[in-house]
């Protein structure tokens, strides 16, 4: 990082409100709020959580006329002359943008574009954390499908991938398919996808652990949304054959006359034997349940599962199922939280996911790509028990096991 | 910076083909270039020139609840009660888009977005190295006007400002008035007005030079493209009263009937005198010749002007006039070229301009703070001569100096 002369790092500025005058950004009147806005939390978010470094020394004239004008006119008619020379020369290499437009902000909703930028921040400083991924948040105006696809289109060629984040659903079905058939960069709905491969991890070691096969495993998916249609689709691809999807108003089924977007394909491509009423009927004799809805499970509902049950209650911080409620009912139970066992957390997977797609020049991350990604987390944990279906994100190698199972499955 | 646990961080992987292949990146085979690929422009180039960093530091899960969820959710909703806490708890805060669509890069025309990707990283580098502003490249497909418009609106809210660079005129002009219409934060054309505030500087000190007060100046300038637009509109504002522009035709006048686009008004605001006929008929007792054109000025032309003359050949690398011949006919001579005397360059505005403009929460780069950034650029010079009208790029203090001239006209 090359010093600079005007003022310090804003590593060194952080929480120091004499330096942040300095830079002239404090406001002369405290601003209100609701919150406390010199607790912990807000303390580590001061001043943003990143920056942007040269990684090329910028000393002198000689430096300057290397870097910049006139030495960078070479380098710029060498892309223009093979424009694959830009995944060598350019910050485009190693670069992700994650894009959110605010509109499904955790379990936070519609906040939009400035109130969704600490968020994406945070993602990024994972990104680089997890896999050495420059990534950067790109916030958004909402606005129609169209809108969204044509901006992120365009500003697509800065970016060696693209991490949709945080779009609400229906509309992140078809900006991630319209983008992914219009660039040639991969495009990654991580709330859909990284879910999704996650779960399929764990599903896989509590598999392992009760000595089954997924392929029997009757399985409800409670939410009908992004996540709910991705970790269906890839539990499907991985060999599930009877899935159950619900929504509100209980089993999506082909009788059900009030489907709209995106559930009548649900309806026709689930529910094999043909389930129909409240969640309840669906969890009869059902091996698997997978949250993903944010809408709580009634305890008489989870009476009717199978023996030997596994429960994955991902909402968050208030999952479906309470965990202590879930192990009455079931013998394997995950959360999205950090403070129970089982994790289902999606930066196991998205860091490693890009930095393997990076490294390959993929065009796409493909479902064979999902599959493997989800193996690999999985084979990470050598002897999984119920308690440890998943790797802690801070078990060392995770993202480099992804990242090669994807460039092996790139290839 | 957070130690990446999958590999080193770029600045180490530059320039070794073994570490770049362990990335994953180098390609099987040699990629046909005409370009030298090792030289030492491209080393340079090596990997990009750009990384992000975490300002925060993620250890544990301590630390990961903190930056991530469950905790960001705080400064989430504390930001979406109050949306000027993104200026805070955001990279907002720092951050400037360079946005390009590469249709008018450096000297070398319409290359289209790939190719301008190592120019606008050089430019992030210089921003970050002279004022400590975390820029980043936004190189986008071009479009219709209206398209590139609605697509920076639409990603504006990531940014404390936007630096418009390399987009070919007439095209140029609507897209930032459009801009600066629409959002509430600094839209800034570096082509436009970074050159026309180092000319400005340059003409300043000149006539400290010459004793001269620069209202008295005849002024010609050869170019009406975004560069010749911006410096006429500027000087003028400064308080030069007598400018004539001259395209590829000849002199720019009410009674040329081949004007499009933005150049009627030109012919409506300058040339008080009404000359016409060929940039020689201009010159004949002009005392500033200002060249952003890239085409040449004939000996004979310059040999009308008055005495003590000053002439500002800025096209890069060939300059409208040899700096050799030019001094044959001028007093003061200044190109854009490092290696003579009086570099009229960029770098001595942008940096500052935006660091003020951050730091101030500007909503504009107004009149005023163009004026202002061009006084105290020659203000850096404390005794100006013939040969140092202008400081060098390095000469410290250049940033901070704009920035408070800037802060100082934002209040």
């Amino acid at each position: 990082m090359v010093a600079s002369p005007l003022h310090p790092s804003r590593t060194d500025l952080a929480g120091s409100a004499l330096a942040l005058a300095g830079a002239g950004v404090v406001a002369a009147e405290p601003v209100p709020s609701s919150y406390d806005l010199d607790s912990a939390v807000f303390r580590a978010h001061e001043g943003g959580k990143l920056g942007v470094h040269a990684t090329s020394q910028l000393r002198d004239r000689s430096d300057l006329s290397l870097l910049y004008t006139p030495g960078v006119a070479d380098v710029s008619m060498a892309i223009t002359e093979n424009p694959s020379l830009a995944a060598r020369f350019t910050s485009k290499r190693n670069t992700v943008a994650v894009v959110s437009d605010g509109t499904a902000v955790l379990g936070l909703g519609n906040i939009g574009p400035l109130g969704a930028m600490p968020v994406m921040e945070g993602k990024a400083v994972l990104f680089k954390h997890f896999a050495d991924v420059d990534a950067v948040p790109v916030c958004m105006e909402t606005g129609s499908v169209e809108e969204l696809v044509e901006a992120i289109a365009r500003i697509a060629p800065t970016y060696g991938g693209i991490n949709l984040e945080d779009i609400s659903a229906p509309r992140c079905f078809e900006i991630e398919a319209r983008l992914k058939e219009r660039l040639d960069i991969p495009v990654f709905h991580d709330d859909q996808h990284g879910t999704a491969i996650v779960v399929l991890a764990g599903l896989i070691n509590a598999c392992r652990v009760q000595s089954r096969d997924i392929a029997d495993l009757r399985v409800v998916v409670s939410g009908a949304g992004a996540a709910g249609v991705a970790v269906t689709r890839l539990l499907q691809r991985a060999g599930v054959t009877d899935v159950v999807v619900c929504d509100s108003r209980g089993v999506i089924s082909a009788e059900r006359t009030d489907l709209s977007d995106h559930k009548p394909r649900i309806a026709a491509t689930t529910n094999p034997r043909g389930v129909v009423g409240t969640i309840g009927a669906a969890l009869v004799g059902a091996d698997v349940l997978v949250g993903v809805s944010g809408g709580s499970v009634a305890e008489t509902d989870l009476a009717g599962m199978a023996p030997e049950a596994m429960i994955f209650a991902l909402a968050n911080p208030t999952p479906e199922v309470h965990p202590d409620l879930a192990e009455r009912y079931a013998a394997i139970v995950a959360t999205g939280r950090s403070d129970f066992p089982n994790q289902i957390n999606n930066v196991l997977a998205f860091p490693g996911i890009f930095r393997g797609a990076l490294d390959s020049g993929a065009t796409q991350i493909t479902e064979a790509m999902k599959l493997a990604a989800a193996q690999a987390i999985a084979d990470m944990v050598a002897d999984p028990t119920p308690d440890e279906i998943v790797p802690s994100p801070f078990t060392p190698g995770v993202a480099e096991a992804v990242a090669d199972a994807v460039r092996r499955a790139a290839s």
